[in-house]
């Protein structure tokens, strides 16, 4: 998995008949910023999500890839690869925390 | 999932026997356009998908890779990692909205 | 999947026994030309694929990855992750062939 | 698979529920250093992995990635894709022992 | 599947119980030398696979990635991902032999 930031929504009318009536999330792989360690930052990546725990835009959260997100009980009959399986509270690397959903 | 924009279109004639009588389009996977943040850009690679969904080109469409491409009743048995899951409409980040098909 | 070119082969006198028998081809995944976009160029990626169609060297071939190259009759059994499905005899991008298997 | 340092930990309230009780790591994958091939150094990546082992912080750990993340008693029924399969006590490459946990 | 130098070895003692008794290799990605294309180079990237086939150091391998490294009787319960599936012989590309395992 890894951590990312919801950016944006997007809308598709026609699709697969199984992903009818989920919201479809833009979000943003992020990572350790490499110098001072103390933030995360966007890898400029884009991946679309499919999110059954009610994110918002803003909210740092747990991405799940590949056939593992067909695996909880509203995707399993679903054509995705991308889910969110956690919206996150707080990140801690080594002493510090680069991560708190409260600030 | 990503977001991609149909340029184009394969023909194989020998090809897996599972595989025959669906239409394979040319992908380009897109991100969002680092700078402004306003628009969508090709990333520049390429790849082949499955189409059941009738999109043409031009058009940006939500790609579903990995063994998830085959959970749909016309995939299920195709050796198959990519395809189209739905024909987009728009897509909107932070306050923007980034892509719109009527345009 | 993706478009590559065959480019060589592959001998594996001690190999997982379910694979015996099939040909192994080097591979070579290509990309549409990023500048005038009338050609296909090599990604400078290279890939071994498990071959049941006849394919030789300088055919462009559909490649499919992951488990999904198990999703055929000959590869079900075999722990293989790349297999060519197609032997690609045209590539249309935009209104340019970049690809004739005839040229 | 590939190594990976444990640098930190994750906290997800709102989570989907068969990942409940279960910790949540920050690992970043690591790779042989390209010049002198005698140490091991990060490849600046980020990923989140469940851990059922109980590895801690600064622990070099093995990581097994997509659905064969599921394959534990453990962790069959979570939309996992990231795992912690090993604590890696000793890497040798060529003549060199790249890594000792007891260093 | 791709071809990989065997470079190493990883100990660890505590992994999951499906993993023990089974040697983990080192191993790197190669491809092929893009300017001459007579040899293969490494990529610079770094993996660790289970071995069922005894390689040892400095013999090129045929790699398995993803849920198909369980596709074996050995290593269908393992929580695996990367998997050695061939030893490598001899690689043609072109017209040229670039690689040979007795020279």
């Amino acid at each position: 998995m890894f951590v990312a930031r919801v950016t944006g929504s997007l809308v598709a009318t026609q699709k697969v008949a199984a992903m009818v009536g989920w919201k479809l999330l833009i979000v943003e792989p992020y990572r350790l910023e490499p110098t001072e360690r103390t933030s995360l930052m966007s890898t400029g990546r884009t991946f679309v999500a499919v999110d059954t725990l009610g994110a918002g835009v803003d909210d740092l959260v747990l991405i799940t890839q590949g056939s593992s997100a067909r695996a909880t009980p509203e995707t399993k009959s679903m054509p995705i690869d991308t889910i969110v399986v956690g919206i996150v509270d707080k990140v801690h690397v080594e002493s510090h925390c680069v991560y708190s959903r409260e600030e």
